[in-house]
């Protein structure tokens, strides 16, 4: 068996260890006889495996006592509708467009209110973020919506807009558990876990109490109603028990290593020595503002389509795989998640260094 | 590492050699150098899983050409929204309420038109299956809307109501490929995957295509409206991977023992071992009209709450497991799918009787 260094946008690389110990554990879970792909999720082994995770992800991200912590289906995609069914009271929300996934939320919101658009960076192909210290923000809006790192452009807020006062709800998927945040600063925080965290079919969404309630449009799909897990600890239905479990590894995994301080100086690390090479290069270039630039996303590109093309087949049959960028970018994005080692990003830089010379 | 005998009613037991081919994978799935939870959605590697998957459960059903497969997210849950959604053009369907899955579908579709009762075997506390030969369908009725298999009652129809040409709707979740269909007398057949087919967190929806259509309520969350899906082969957003890939080792695996004529075969002959000893045990009674039983989940009571309790302490302690009732019925429950072995119920039958002669 040999392992690639996997750039994937996501689904994407995930800790050896914890791939490891989920083999080892697959015909038996923890002395059970089970596989934890075959447990009711109801049973006491389960109930520990979900509220263990719950426990560790309040640890890592010091998540305050009136957030409730869901474990949902549908992805990032289904919580487009969820925010607004569940928090558009005057039917009127701002949001701000930094990419596809922002722009998304914004035409699912649509369907249920207002949704403004309070700023942009459509202009220059997302590759920066919008000026937020001073926006139009009016007095009725119900949030401000950010999707605060944006993968397919490689792009993250620095700064939290400034909300004036109203609720700031952000998806995260990209860059969720890479860096230490104050949980209290936003009114919901969700994520796709599938990018840094653990295997797609899973959403977690992190909401402060007083945002669930049964005052939700009465054709609100139960399952799209976040009072409905909120009351029922993520278990109405059958959840996604082997993601649950999965992302439950990793927040062991993320405790051992040193928690978010740590990773997010390891993610700079990282980041540092692509940026720093992209930056001197005369071949590679980075396609974002410096000063927005994203840990975790990196697109880069060359001046030619055939360039591009040539590097991404080298790249590949040398074992680093997944480099194509998104069709609306072009080139290249390394994904440099987590669970990705400084060697494989000082290795793709070698590698990277080596094709200039050989193209120049 | 001992594996136990699991009656769960869902997740459940899945095929032994399914849970070894995952371990084995779990760090390199097809010499790719990653783990089918690690790769993106959108890779060739993955492309192939989903199609081969979609080709075997097409092969496996015989599912006709003018039917979608599409594989989704939320559980049979969330189905219970996307159907009235999806299908109530004169906002009037009609419910055959046969146990608590059937009501919860029948309360969702309330939100978004009129949901009749055509039937209910509530009266009786779920235990049968209501003739439903010659119901009072209205003219302007968009479908009928059966359970087909009760998990919790341990009931099933055997014979398809008589719709009077209306569209048939039906959730298969606990029966879901453990028989022949005949998948052209449906509009929609829609099941969990988590009780006998993989992993809980997907739900496998098979569609006339023509039912599949932008004409939905203007509020339908994009999620929960067919055609998103319909339209992107399932991969509008990231799926369930892990899922969709155990859903098709499943899949090889019953091609493998003969397909559904032998799984039918089989099913039979298990459930013929547990209930033959029931109609003649003094201690255990089953709870189900004969007629209407179910080949999956078998529910039986002793005459004593004590006694229930301590069959399940002394069954658990001797590896058999799970076996719990629902609160709603009491007693016991043996759910005894595809995976379970007939030994698993020749011992299980033995251990019963010996536990009676122990108690009598």
């Amino acid at each position: 068996m040999s392992r690639v260094y996997n750039f994937s946008a996501g689904p994407a690389v995930l800790p050896e260890e914890v791939l490891k110990q989920a083999a080892a554990e697959m015909l038996d879970y923890n002395g059970c006889g089970m596989s934890i792909n075959e447990m009711s999720h109801r049973s006491k082994t389960f109930d520990s495996v979900i509220q263990t995770a719950e426990q560790d992800i309040r640890d890592l991200m010091n998540i305050p006592d009136n957030y409730k912590v869901l474990f949902l289906q549908g992805g990032a995609s289904q919580q487009f509708a969820a925010v607004p069914l569940n928090l558009m009271k005057n039917k009127k929300a701002g949001y701000i467009i930094t990419g596809q996934w922002a722009k998304k939320a914004y035409q699912e919101a649509q369907k249920y209110g207002e949704a403004v658009e309070l700023a942009s960076s459509a202009d220059k192909t997302f590759s920066y973020i919008p000026d937020c210290s001073d926006l139009d923000i009016a007095d009725d809006l119900d949030y401000v919506y950010i999707c605060e790192n944006n993968t397919i452009y490689g792009t993250k807020f620095k700064t939290l807009p400034n909300t004036k006062g109203k609720l700031l709800v952000s998806d995260v998927s990209s860059c969720f558990l890479s860096e230490p945040v104050d949980v209290s600063k936003y009114g919901v925080i969700y994520g796709g876990v599938q990018k840094n965290v653990g295997p797609a079919g899973l959403v977690i969404s992190i909401i402060r109490e007083d945002l669930i309630t049964d005052d939700v449009p009465s054709y609100t799909p139960t399952m799209l109603k976040w009072k409905t897990q909120a009351d029922n600890g993520s278990l109405y239905n059958t959840p996604n028990c082997w993601s649950i479990y999965m992302c439950g590894l990793v927040f062991k995994w993320l405790k051992q290593q040193g928690g978010l301080v740590e990773m997010k100086k390891r993610n700079e690390q990282k980041a540092a020595v692509l940026y720093d090479y992209l930056d001197q290069s005369k071949m590679f270039k980075g396609t974002v503002r410096p000063e927005d630039r994203s840990l975790m996303n990196v697109p880069f590109v060359t001046d030619s389509e055939e360039l591009n093309a040539k590097f991404i087949a080298e790249a590949t049959k040398a074992g680093f795989v997944s480099l194509k960028g998104h069709r609306t970018v072009g080139g290249m994005r390394a994904s440099i998640y987590n669970a990705m080692p400084i060697e494989g990003v000082k290795k793709l830089v070698e590698f990277m260094d080596k094709f200039e010379k050989e193209n120049a």
